[in-house]
């Protein structure tokens, strides 16, 4: 009843903002549209951000260390490095901390995304021999996760480059990156899968991208399935019309930050 | 600047709040105040606590499982155990994630605190054979981390169990329990301190307790340096004008619960 | 002086062989060709399976266990999980072994494509409580392990099955699978990189697929870099071209090992 | 009835030293009666101690490192640092031996303690860039083997800086320090708990105190239960008694190795 | 000068005890000597024994746990298993606790070696599905640590069976087992080596031996160096010897433990 | 029937090649006999060694590191460590990758022997302020797996000697050594036990020598058995019978590896 609650003052929500009629997925949208996607800079913490892409939640935070990996001494260049967890409350059945113990697969993946993926939009050699620590632990989980992860992940780079631009040589900031998920359930190419959706996908995947349609990782894995080149050729509009959206959001939020440092 | 700028501000509200002249302790305190406490039960997820205390916040949630540990089987008991957790960013320098490797004695040492004593508030006979967790992840550092963890957590508790009240045969709850810190920095016995006092403490000490004066858990200690029992009375005195204060904050939250079921 | 002594050789082949001119990569190759694949089924051990693509040669094995992951109990289900590793002498410099440590993220990575990308080959259903085991050792590497692994992987399984087919109520596999990696190197689209190619890479990606166009997985990740659409359809294009290739062999060896069980 | 012989015995010990009628306790001891205490110095190595505290039995070695930890360097401070473990046949059942796995809290919260408290009697100005490890394992256990292992550390401790003193251009110690145990079982509060009392405590506490009152650590578990500001204030003075009795063995033994060095 | 005294006052016990000329050792054995064992059973838990080669002090315990590992299930045999560790003060310079890490492949080798050995004193299908576990822990490291565990581990074991004789069906022990060192030290045989023959040594082994010259166990290594047939010989010969006089320690003690029980 | 055929066809070679008539044991070897040995060196890659005694096959690979562990910096001397592992296909039930997880004894112990033995043949004076790494990967499993590891494990350290000789002050190889096991099954002694010899073995042994009867390592367990002084000596005499036929082929290797360098 709760969840019929929700998704009524949803489609009031809808009706008073003039959207156009809501679409056949569970929570009333269209296939090719993306969940509210919100973000809190300076949660807590000075660059701290709380990113919400409907009802997952993610805590990112950026922190500068004034040294690099070892492997890495002597290069003249930076590091970037990030690490994703749940918070074992941000499932309905609680989530096992990872500590102690080895690592999963899953988190090592997705971590190791999220860090490749930032470490396009830096300059490693503009930030001296510096580590840029990025961490990403998610406080509710409804899919989507490591996409809101690396969104929210740069917007908390964003804000300490910002607060820390007097120690650069140079402003080390390539461009604005953002990523959003993609997938196939029940035979319908999707932008942006909630939980229950990315349980039943037969194919399951991500984009993360520059403005304009330059690339910088995608993925696209069936799961006891397989896909046609017209359904792969789908998933990517559909991702980079997500992109889009997202973008909207992280460009206003870019804006305030710079305000905030004039 | 920024840090006068926050101090200011508060002094203007002292003011309009119609307060009492304002302490000696660089945040404006008097030895025996504590930091205003905000709580927020249903944070992001139903049984999801975000508690306040100054500049320190902590979510904790309170999760249910259908089992118990091994060495329960057949007790016809159940248990009840917490997990505490700094996220890295809530530190002014970045905390090392506790993972792929042996959880710190500190960190174990505060959530065998914090299990311990919400043990002591649930009738393990009146939960059947199930256990529950208890997570407590900081999101910003500033002294206290370990008494706000557990006022919290039983906040947490109190949420999960009238939620699922049905499933008990009786109400589990003893009574309810909130904690304090207190130390001597400086010569000088204080209630609720932050992170700069903590640094500087020669004795440093939380009080956990019930409602009018009886005690749950109780430690005070020396860090190169001793304390007289004339200090040691003192500092009960003030964890107990401490626990007080909190518990005004409690019981309006437990309020708000109750009318949410009712 | 050697490796000068092997390309001449290389080119002798060539000749000999009354192959094409010789194309622009150090080794001689086109940018839209495979190095060659050579595969040894029933290598030291009955489902062992030693595959060489160029000087990169893996030992893939295939076990059957009868019992099936906790999780997965009761379910009907049987299961398929993949395990990946170097041999500390497969590189110029000596790798260290992961052990008595956390499996490094890289290897969790590729281990999971791996059994991914089986599982989408096999009907869990048709294989009752069983675990299959695919292990893949890699003994020389020089790029392209983990595509030569899902390659030599699927032949040990298919060995596997094919001994044990008297086991299973059905015939469990769907259809073959092979994989290839391309990328951009100097801001060309190539095909099968090798370890000196790889290294320069500014994009890396690999496909799996089934015959005849139908992806079952697929990523492509920029490092330091970024890639437009016209490329990421080049690379689509060189890995379908890849993909085509490597089936011959594949497919040869299936004869092979059916021939040897009737 | 090898129990019932060894308080027969106890029985008869009592009557010839002239002591006063037996208490209630199993063992006879009146409840603020400690059980007798005795210090071997110079056990089989230089400073390893055995301390027995009734059926309590505690090595306790002390050996000094020309290092400090890595975060210690150039602060012209040394360290001192404990570790505590149970030999495995040191209890009726077995007990697990702690390696090759995480320590546990248990233990980590036990040899945090030690530390802590034995910290405070060492200038650790005093001892230059040096590390002092002070390790205790039980060899049999009957309850109170933390309080044991802070005064047989103690005394170790000792028999070390006496036997190093012209390496350091001070004297280090700062003064004498011991430990008792004490706690509350069927409503009546005791001192120096045996493990069959301390496993029906309600209250379970330790203190580290200097000579005449002054503490060092104080600590006041509730198990399952709580306790009033009166038996709090009841616990305080049994410890301080105790305190005063173990102190006169810990005299004892420093003039003994005062002796050995003069 | 200690050591010097040390050596003067074994001269003076040799001469009052009638003993033969001093030998060429640097403690005034002969090549073919042992040092003193001295045994005390029930040290200070029942089955605890504390055994003495010289300064080699260890404390062995046996326990019987009602369970057998998993893989030895349903089989109608018990188990036993010894577990070796060194405590940190037991030699000069601090030896580190091996746990929260691996643990060192010497302790497992040495804890294999005396396992191995008491397995083939015990019938194991005499003692039901029970384990039996033999714990070593070395309070004083002065050479011969392996050999003094499994001499001193039998005993703790005979201690342990016979106490619990009424449980088994039949006397589950074979024979007594007791264990020597030998080694090449300048190109001179020698029994029995000390911490500072040892660290010289050449060759260095060790022989594990039933009564009247049966073998059990035997090993002999070369440290850089490499031992013809004849040293070969000469060791074996020495070890028989060696094993002949512990064993007269080890029957005494035999002969004690049965006298409590009968 | 596999089987059968196997044995059929080691007869009809047997025969052919004017072989003695065939012996008792279950593939027709004499009780002093070993099974054949082979050897590829640089198998695919420089120092890669594949040696084949029976069905055990082992990949042996040596690398050379340009540095030494911490505790033999400054030393003057150069290390020699060697590693030993199966590959989880090489027996007829998967074993378990040892990763992420502790080392088992059974391997430490193994490889411990490896880097024993072979250090006996190098002088470490000789080789600089470097570490050579002796990896041994078992890929078919059918006993005696570690005296071939050493076996070859030597034939891939000469090579990577020989391929680096110009770096080395002087000819740091002192001389060649090899392996071979022996055994008791059902009461009689064995040269070079297959895996089902050795699961059966009452007693199981190895030796690793020097040409000409000289020992480098020699052990000798039994298994819930014991062997008498004369069983002693006839495994003795066995294994340098094994001996001298395994130097054979070794002998052979090293000519041919010192002619491609000539």
């Amino acid at each position: 009843m709760a969840e019929e609650g929700r998704l009524k003052s949803l489609d009031a929500l809808r009706e008073k903002m003039g959207l156009p009629e809501k679409g056949p997925r569970a929570d009333g949208r269209h296939n090719d549209e993306i969940r509210p996607v919100s973000i809190e800079t300076g949660f807590h913490r000075p660059h701290q951000v709380l990113i919400s892409c409907g009802d997952t939640k993610v805590i990112c935070s950026a922190s500068l260390e004034n040294r690099v990996p070892q492997w890495r001494y002597g290069s003249g260049l930076g590091w970037l490095t990030a690490e994703y967890s749940m918070l074992p409350g941000a499932t309905d059945k609680r989530t096992q901390r990872e500590r102690g113990t080895i690592v999963s697969g899953r988190t090592q993946e997705i971590q190791r995304l999220i860090g490749r993926s930032l470490r396009n939009v830096v300059k490693l050699a503009g930030i001296g021999q510096c580590t840029i620590h990025i961490d990403c632990d998610v406080i509710s989980a409804d899919g989507g996760t490591r996409t809101a992860s690396i969104t929210g992940g740069f917007l908390a780079l964003y804000s300490l480059i910002k607060a820390s631009e007097k120690r650069f040589a140079m402003w080390p900031i390539i461009e604005p990156i953002c990523a959003v998920s993609v997938g196939i359930v029940g035979g319908v190419p999707l932008l942006d899968l909630d939980y229950k959706e990315d349980s039943n996908a037969q194919v399951d995947g991500y984009a993360v991208m520059f403005n304009n349609g330059r690339f910088v990782d995608f993925g696209l894995s069936a799961e006891e399935s397989m896909y046609t080149k017209e359904q792969f050729d789908k998933l990517v509009e559909l991702a980079q019309k997500g992109i889009d959206e997202v973008f909207k959001v992280v460009v206003g939020q870019i804006e305030m930050i710079d305000s905030n440092y004039s």
